[in-house]
């Protein structure tokens, strides 16, 4: 996996937050801004990007195009990944998919964002009750 | 004691730095950026300008000229102050003035730090040493 | 205006980031994160919320019901607005608003973001290239 | 209730931690940091100290005396607070406290922290596991 | 040295501060959270950690097994330190131990935290008092 | 190019404001502060600097000496970099040199921000129309 990196201070948080929607269209795994602190009393962000080695040049490029850095930066990082699988439950408020990560005796289930968030809105409860619901309804089957 | 702020998401670092320095030198007693982040996924930075009430006016359109806001929300906040004196003590580097804060019990010194900085670099020697020895020659007297 | 906050430390990213939207649906003028350091080691996001007066029951319900906080603070805070209208330009890549805001001598003009942004994607360009066009258009009028 | 604050730039982060747990320990009833940039190019840290009306005197002059500002700003704030109550129930893995809290519709049920990560030490689960099941045994009473 | 990595934006931080301890019991040299934004307006915190080569897989199945993290990436850094032995001088509140660090001309003396936040709350004096006591002792020695 | 790396949290902000300038007259390309959370509730900074690899033990000697950090992590970055010329604009408020950047298609044209500055600064007018005039200066050519 490849960490892009670029430190902008002559952007305004208007264009990143366009340019945030971009990358992740483009391909990219993960987008985000760190806030920074630059030379001469700046306030600035360090844009970071996860891409795979083969989508290095294509979202440099990008990058370039749209945000105001003049150079990107980047490093190869290594990475340690559970295995994963998708299971779906029935909640008193609809389906929810439930994603399993396994890595050695860990195990992890955790409801998919999407589909409770539209839950939440379908149902005018909150999201943290279909959350819990979806839990539940795991144990029970 | 007044406290001016205004969310700024379409603006950049460089240009804030720049307005940092303007307020300062129009007579903000203090500014200072906080990291926000706002709708949109846009990275932004806080203003908030610390001035006399007299000031508030003055400022105000200060802001609203050099940034891109539309509008500076202000309130006020109390002040508990410590009383203040000065002092000059000789280093082996020269002199440095002390500030001698006062309240009840307490009394705190603190050399300044234009002296101590320009001490620094004219002898070549780290901060902290010049900050040490100022401590330090008080205690002496 | 009236400024609720809440400090959040027994809540994820990725609720709070629901609850954004569903405070700005509610008719929130504006919502915005803070990232804050609490005790026992815990990062935290401060929840800041502005909004109407006579809204500031309703979003308060809401904040209790969406988020993990016991308790919401408020405050008053006075406004400093510029005066606003608004036109519209021909730029080489279709219309965009512009908004014009005056206070004093100031007078201040920008692009709407989201005529921008729809026009840089429907043409393949990035969004500053759109910015600069809609403010010269006005420029040659 | 009142929040005291102060912006503070010459002064460690390690001792920023140690009046952190002082402040708790006088009765404030939460401490937090929040990352801000200050004038010369500083990093530095907003304390903010939420008190009771009756301990703003005495939390004002701990702060003083503990910390390297000379003056400290404070403010009331209003609140909106949910009623609370406690339960126990039994888990797989020991006893723990739930706060129930309510706000007309709106309920609310949270593990207490301290129980949780004491179980999940003594048993050598993860402290998720343990918030989980407090949650599930309610459910089940 | 390697560096741990993780983006958490599904997490609390309340329980990333029992992580932070956790991670700490286990041998890792240093933990740290930087706050970041993530993608669908999200608040979330990189949890950053530094272990030895041979503590590398224990810790990222720490990490996997505590966080909410489905992968943890990982990277070598070199490192250039400087050497350090340690002293102890007596303060008129008690004994205090130094570090003492060295590297071409440079030397820092560096009150140990412990020592001094451990004398200043037995002696109701401030944490900055017991260290300035500390760093002055040595030179009369 | 290399990335050097300490972490910093028994530093004060105002010695580090100093210790920025001091790396960048010593020839960094860049240096940057991002607010971090340690052990035992520490507000800290970490201290990033971007030097040439000629640079690097050089660099690094100034930071163990100007800072409390006992070691100084370092790596090295790839980077993908924008030809840049210069060209130089007349507006009606002086002269401005454009920075002008290439990769493969991208073009981005910047107004040199010490000169927008200056002028802005002498004509009393707002930085941004400064910018604003050299980039239409251009087009006009």
């Amino acid at each position: 996996m490849v960490m892009l990196e670029a430190n902008l201070d002559d952007m305004t948080g208007e264009t990143l937050g366009y340019v945030m929607t971009r990358l992740l269209d483009a391909g990219a795994f993960d987008v985000f801004f760190t806030p920074i602190q630059m030379k001469k009393n700046r306030p600035a962000s360090k844009l970071s990007v996860l891409v795979a080695p083969a989508d290095r040049e294509k979202i440099t490029a990008l990058i370039l195009a749209e945000t105001s850095t003049l150079g990107v930066r980047y490093q190869n990082w290594h990475r340690t990944i559970m295995k994963r699988t998708f299971e779906e439950v029935e909640t008193p408020y609809g389906a929810v998919h439930l994603k399993i990560a396994t890595y050695g005796k860990t195990k992890k289930v955790t409801p998919e964002y999407a589909d409770c968030a539209q839950l939440a809105q379908k149902c005018h409860i909150p999201l943290t009750t279909v959350y819990q619901a979806a839990l539940q309804a795991r144990k029970h089957q």
